[in-house]
């Protein structure tokens, strides 16, 4: 079945965000193993949105739009379907319930007006819910055509879709599409395709893809058949190939992110953690108090940006600082050994950098960050030179951080 | 005049990489004044791609194409172009030049036959120089449409339309687009919009564009004029206006980010921060050290996320925790003052509070969350319910905690 995405925002057009959500959804398309040909970026004028949607409904069996479903009078995309699909709008009276509902406990004394143009839908439709804000999700059959509708903001539009949007397609296809995706962290894109070229190369079914993102690169293999089990029968030596060619560096084949595989193994091991941060500034942390339930492991974390901060808390020397600087080998170790005697945690994880875009020297340049981690006693530390802006290298280092953990804990003796 | 993109590359449509280049064209486009209506991705497909092409060209003035000007047989931007044109193929003999003085120095011994492909343009056509790459940018003119044809590679583009389009773009214009932003914090989208809805309703020119952000909203204000000085004169008197009605809840008028704007206060106020964070985690002291030169001014950051960690670093009183419990007014009243008082910071922001999904009861649910400032020798102190999942509740806290210091400081007698 093909598929086609639009975009709707002048947002967009005036190149204010990028466009993330078009990837997320081309990437699930692709797993869903829909044929996406056309995607379109079209603003908030119902002129040219009704003829973005007209054309799509010509070429495409399944419409996904995104964005303007907000209360204000520049959100249209509603409107605007339900004007092509000829459908009046209606009041929806779940949805006006659960509006009411969101708004009581929220900051807001009451409820501002525009907020009820959101409970109408296009006479018919399947609504989806919103567990993370007030529009809903809207699916339109007209035609034998499916013209789904989602909301703009990410951690509406992902949930959305992975709960309700991917199982819908799913029964829709004559084939089941079963997905299995291998992250690993520790190599380069360029490296993981050259080490898996042989594999490419010959496939077919299932078909395997490189999706790099900021210090990892995830594997999808994707497999077309009759039913769930026999895909996966498909997929699994194939997965263990995979495992055989990059050994630790997968650092799982299930659908958890790297904090939630460090958080599991600490607990499993019934180890503490505390983290010692200085350029990355509580973004490692933050990752990490992410994970629902890290309050079990995590203890305490030591954002110090200062010398004195790192003197103060977590026991640096103030010669060690003089002599090799903040930013060494030597300044990362005493920050690893501190923290962990500070906190009492079991394993500590420090870092030290230069995150740019001032501060950098021949000697010390823009992206050269000290990793350490305190465990058994030992203490692991690593240096890098990443690239990048101050964002990017803080988020390399932070990803490299929890690799670190993991690796320390998974290879020592 | 109308210009539009069209994206050309089957990596986009499957979501392996974000669409960065329409970004970047999107922005540099607004900002010579141009109207982006439409953004289209298509794949390496030749009958899709020069439909894609005869549609822009039937709506748009200017057509910007990236991506497919590569040597291989996928890559199809140039021949589709000169077959929607009409236009035969011809050798240029500079650019043959170009690509053989490209190789010279280059890690190939010799030069791929494929690449003699990229020698070859539409009759008629301006070339444009590529120095990071072997295919050279394009320009067609036909029946008064302005076709330009971009390399996809980050580095070739940027570089090839700074220095070569944006030039001959801005020559084509007769007027100046000039626009400015205000950003407001503290209240919501379609608070936001009720309070304009006066001005938006009797917009031409300048128009005023609601954005929301998370925490924030953004008003973009644009006029079209003759000159720059112009434009601003238009835009003056809308900004004044949105400041009498807003007040205080705008942070800035400028290109700054909440977090910029609360480091540069402190900074000319000469004030000291720390931070003592529990269910954001560190998220606020990763924004803070987001700033480039935040070391001046942030000297520590506690994550205590653990109640000993309390105790332990920012001296909250076990009593406090046993009788209000750690998420309460008074742990985070002392959050604050400890955070201040171990760190010798002036101003300390202190966060607790339950970021679900787990962890809430009937009269502490999830999303309640405490926010206090200690500053001039006086703890200030909120409650809040924020809506939204695990990330959403910590992003807005942050936010939040933001706008507090910043509001704290401006609002001190």
């Amino acid at each position: 079945m093909v598929v086609e995405l639009i975009s709707v925002g002048t947002e967009l057009l005036l190149g204010n965000i990028v466009n993330t959500n078009a990837q997320f959804l081309a990437e699930q398309c692709a797993s869903l193993g829909l044929s996406l040909y056309f995607q379109t970026v079209v603003g908030d004028n119902k002129e040219r949105l009704e003829s973005t949607i007209q054309l799509a409904m010509s070429r495409s069996d399944i419409i996904i739009l995104t964005g303007g479903l907000g209360p204000t009078e520049d959100d249209l995309t509603k409107e605007s379907v339900a004007n092509v699909c000829e459908l009046p709008l209606v009041l929806d009276e779940t949805t006006k319930i659960r509006i009411e509902q969101y708004f009581k406990n929220s900051v807001y004394k009451e409820i501002p007006e525009s907020n009820w143009k959101q409970a109408m839908i296009p006479n018919g439709a399947k609504v989806l819910e919103n567990n993370n804000g007030t529009a809903p999700g809207l699916i339109v059959e007209k035609d034998s055509k499916t013209i789904i509708l989602l909301p703009g903001p990410q951690n509406e539009l992902y949930a959305m879709f992975k709960e309700q949007v991917a199982p819908y397609l799913n029964q829709m296809q004559p084939e089941i599409i079963t997905s299995t995706t291998v992250k690993i962290c520790g190599i380069g894109e360029s490296q993981v395709e050259d080490k898996i070229k042989d594999l490419i190369k010959v496939q077919t079914n299932p078909t395997i893809a490189p999706y790099a993102k900021t210090g990892e690169v995830h594997l999808r293999i994707t497999a077309k058949a009759s039913s769930e089990a026999d895909g996966k029968k498909l997929i699994k030596p194939v997965v263990q190939e995979l495992k055989d060619r990059f050994g630790i560096a997968i650092y799982t084949t299930k659908e958890e992110s790297l904090e939630e595989v460090v958080i599991n193994l600490l607990r499993k091991k019934g180890l503490s953690l505390a983290t010692a941060e200085s350029c990355t500034g509580g973004m490692l942390g933050s990752r990490i108090v992410g994970v629902s339930g890290a309050s079990d492991i995590y203890k305490v974390g030591y954002i110090t940006y200062s010398n004195k901060a790192k003197r103060k808390c977590i026991d640096v020397k103030k010669d060690t600082l003089k002599k090799y600087g903040a930013v060494s080998k030597e300044t990362a170790r005493e920050m690893a050994r501190g923290g962990a005697f500070q906190s009492g945690a079991d394993v500590c994880l420090g870092i030290t950098g230069i995150a740019g875009p001032n501060g950098g020297t021949e000697e010390k340049p823009v992206g050269l960050v000290y990793i350490s981690c305190f465990y058994n006693n030992s203490i692991y530390v690593e240096k890098y030179i990443f690239k990048g802006n101050r964002q990017k290298i803080r988020e390399q280092a932070t990803v490299k951080a929890l690799d670190t953990i993991r690796r320390c804990i998974l290879e020592s003796k």
